[in-house]
């Protein structure tokens, strides 16, 4: 049975497969001083439109989170972050371990908004408490799609980046998933404008088509320098460095980084419309390739069981809401085996 | 004009600066290793009833709370603390620094609640997350008496014990005010219940009568090793450490830190009830020498210009939250001129 | 030119790149808990002769020892490593940045030996210094084989352990270029005695045939506990981990892993002779895949160029050391070049 | 008998206790924000001839070296000291437990020298190695006078001021015993030369006259924001901070601070000549309050015994290296009885 669990259950995509087998024994610099690295580096600035931006190459998320934010960050200073952030509520205290506190805020579809982050900076600053005994602000953190799939369009991250800095707060976004929020069904947001209007942000790999890596892209000059012996000091500098440069050079040729995931955002509504069609309703408004429906108990037992998904909240009348991702792998034998499934609802 | 904003304003008991006078001249080992300190320890291990528990005197509360549990922890651990916790709201990301987080529970008057942490826990266990990606809860962290002023019954400390028991969670308890929660009137948990309840607790005394310093209390054998080495690596192993040994030697003499401070506990009543005749409502419940009384605006103004409140919250109808705080130091005078401010609201 | 400077120039193995396209569309769990993780756990296990170590997967050496380090010290501790150990000299302050001092000693030859670890931690528990002012030791880390080439016999590495065990001091080997010290003419140090006399270890991957990873071993119960929970923390828990497992199963199926180095080592000796047959002397007695010829200038400044030989210290009479390395991946006509290029000296 | 162990035996100057006598029961505002610090910060920027630098104050010294360092450092870089430095021998790992390495040089007198450091930094630079897995210097640590009782002349300081900034390293200066390398026959190093010649300092108290406390001058504008929130976040910033500001205050009113350690200084040669008539070498040039002798076997053990010397080093012949220490708290009385067993060598 085919399983729709997350959306980092498959290798990678046969293109880059074969670059690797073709490169395989070829000789090159490590710690991504190769010619690969600075192929992918070429094209990403162009897919960006900046040809001064930094670009960076990790293995994983976590460790990206954790890199970027350790390196912005001052000693006395928190990330702002959702409640519902992968690095708040999943990543095992690696930010903490950092020496950071996460300064959660709540909210309800995973999203920050400019406001929100306005009033709690405000907060900060015009508390009358002594100011040294409370964890200032030291940047902002967002996921683009979020962890519950929801998207920021690009008013609403030029609103949040203003808030950032007219306070000189960094704007960081964690892109782990962003090749599903790049079409334009789905957001405006393009990559063009996550250079312009935040500090750095990162594309992933691991989730969008690559066996694993994550792109990390600094525009905001003051936070270029060193970020490599960063890198290193936190386990992120991969000795065969080519291999995450020749994986984000095939993604960004020919555009096969959007292509391969506008597939997945596609499988995604054909799903959720087939469960809508039998009256089942979603948490949320995810247009990208995580879905949450809420389905009767026994149903929910099946989907999870037979189709590997993920189970999340309770929800009312002994209903669960669970999730179900599709990502560049999934087929469309995959859909359709799913699609019976729920017809039999 | 007395001021009421806090209770580390003034010095220390008089008792205390004449014994520091007294030996002043005389030459002792540092580190806390003299003969003043190990009375002292002598006098606090009778005072709580257990001649096996290890003493040390550290210089100030978030050194404390950072050093204890920077000490007990794992690196994979975070401790858990009401949202309201002094760790948590107030020392600057100090447990961050060390390298976790806290894990904050919601709370109305500043306590956890026995079952509130059983479930968190249990969460964590039964959650179908993958248990690697979330901070385990590696120990529970309360005041006594509470931010808010509120306490801990006898029966709640030891259902709460229960369930860090059941769990294998060390209870620490930050005792930072704890001299006002002592009195019966107050809170039924003595000093021997702390010890036989808890895994390790401090004593305060810079807002106790103290010039500066705690007394951290281990009862727990697992975590009395090494204390020390952490103590010095964090800055908290004054040098002078008699300094220390002397205040709480003079504190433990004839109940000097219990009488002195319900002293203090029957001036907030006594100024309390001066507000409530006059028609004010209080924030809470609080028995200790902290109060929150909901003042109108221009009274609040008022408050806190004259007699140093703190502002708090906002409250409905314009009123504020503000908090008074009465301590060992302060004298019938002191209530008298308050009380006469009060008279004419 | 074929090139020496490292041994991590070249991809993988092919069989390892053949497996990786063989299973690159399967569905498997991440973080390590697939069947090829399982498998190649189970292949590591009999190679080492332990049916109850725990084996885990991470992608870099220095992850790798930032994170089985920070797991094993508590926070008051160190480790003991020879000043030419990587995680003193080349890791970026990696193992400082968890929190914990590298006590380093001086070594000639990258080795520790028993009686210099003894009588260092005899120094430390018998100084009149007051303890805590001094890190304590809390365990001891190797490389096997060193960073310069040179690798512990059986007895030493017996001889180290006994002094461990004797203070309770964990010990960790650090295997980076493990398959380059395993073949009987260069240590007698197999992965059982590793296994028996180590309380952790790992079997690098990333220089002996993987295009990455780790393989760590932990053998003693007592750090068993929450690793997993360390890796995730550090970043070191890779989504799709099966590649990791698929892997080092490739390397632990018919002792590929140790055959594969085994050609390296006799490369490395070629080379060598050939070197010495020009009356080039040479740094130590590395008899592994890392050799330290001692070149005149030109001859320096030549294979320096033209082989990608790696500059060391500068030596007697303008001289130079270098470094060469062989690698899995040296082929025959690798050598037959870098030979005639020798013969010409 | 008399002491001369160490300089913080005794408790403080009686002018300072007087002061804190008659200040008890005042009312102040608490962390540093009260008149007696202001009164104290003014004194101290006169005495240092800058009207523009910060001054602090904490606790102790490792709470201070600590502070200062994690404050001044990124988190790529380490800091520069001898190998003596307090900060890399005897303070239990605080610097690392900032997650940052000290970069330890060799140094016979414990001091650093201007083309030592400068020999450091440009190998850093220069190295063939990659940059980034190496431990970036990010500033250098020096003791005045230091661990062995050697300070630096002004043209040293200037010399090793003008290496660090041709490198934009910041200069620290650890003063903890500062008092006692201020008398011009000591040291043509004054405040004023401090102030001018480095980027931060610290004026030592605990062992200069002062129950504790050491005063923190910032003069270089880049460290001045924020260092009380990492005061606060360290554990370092005291409630009850006029104690600070009421002995600094003393210290600073009428050259107390200098007079008083001027006494030591006198007293420690008297006693070094009276060894040096007996035939008794000394290790090392101190000027300052610490000495030490190199005494026969018998009569180390009886000085460590009656007057308690410390036990430093074996040296040649069985004989011993001891330190004594005189402070602003020993009398002639105290000089008289050590003389008279020196008499007797």
């Amino acid at each position: 049975m085919p399983l729709f669990g997350n959306d980092y259950l498959a290798g990678c995509h046969p293109a880059i497969l074969e670059r690797l087998a073709d490169t395989n024994l070829e000789q090159t610099p490590g710690y991504g001083l190769d010619p690969y690295c600075e192929s992918a580096r070429a094209k990403i600035r162009a897919a960006i439109g900046s040809t001064e931006a930094d670009v960076h190459f990790l293995v994983g998320g976590t460790q990206t989170n954790a890199t970027v934010i350790a390196h912005i960050l001052r000693p006395h200073q928190g990330v702002i972050a959702a409640e519902e952030a992968h690095i708040f509520a999943n990543e095992a205290g690696a930010i903490e371990a950092t020496g950071h506190k996460v300064l959660a805020l709540p909210s309800a579809d995973g999203k920050l908004g400019a406001q929100q982050v306005q009033d709690f900076i405000e907060k900060y600053y015009t508390s009358s408490n002594i100011k040294e005994h409370i964890v200032q602000p030291g940047m902002v953190y967002i996921t683009q799609p979020t962890e519950l799939g929801t998207v920021y369009s690009r008013a609403e991250l030029a609103a949040l980046a203003q808030v950032c800095r007219h306070h000189s707060l960094p704007l960081f976004v964690d892109g782990a998933r962003l090749g599903y929020a790049l079409h334009p069904n789905v957001s405006d947001v393009t990559l063009a404008d996550l250079a312009a209007l935040t500090d750095a942000f990162y594309i992933g790999g691991t989730k969008c088509g690559a066996l694993f890596g994550e792109a990390v892209v600094i525009t905001n000059d003051v936070y270029k320098p060193h970020f490599r012996a960063m890198m290193k000091q936190r386990g992120g500098l991969l000795a065969k460095g080519r291999l995450l440069g020749i994986q984000f050079d095939t993604l960004f040729t020919d555009n096969l980084y959007q292509t391969i995931c506008h597939g997945a955002i596609a499988h995604a509504r054909h799903i959720r419309q087939a469960f809508e069609a039998r009256g089942i309703p979603f948490y949320g408004t995810s247009a990208t390739n995580q879905q949450f429906p809420i389905l009767p108990e026994a149903a929910a037992t099946r989907f999870i069981r037979d189709f590997g998904f993920a189970a999340y909240w309770p929800a009312e009348n002994g209903r669960q809401t669970v999730r179900y991702c599709t990502s560049w792998a999934t087929t469309e034998a995959d859909v359709a085996t799913l699609l019976r499934a729920i017809e039999s609802l």
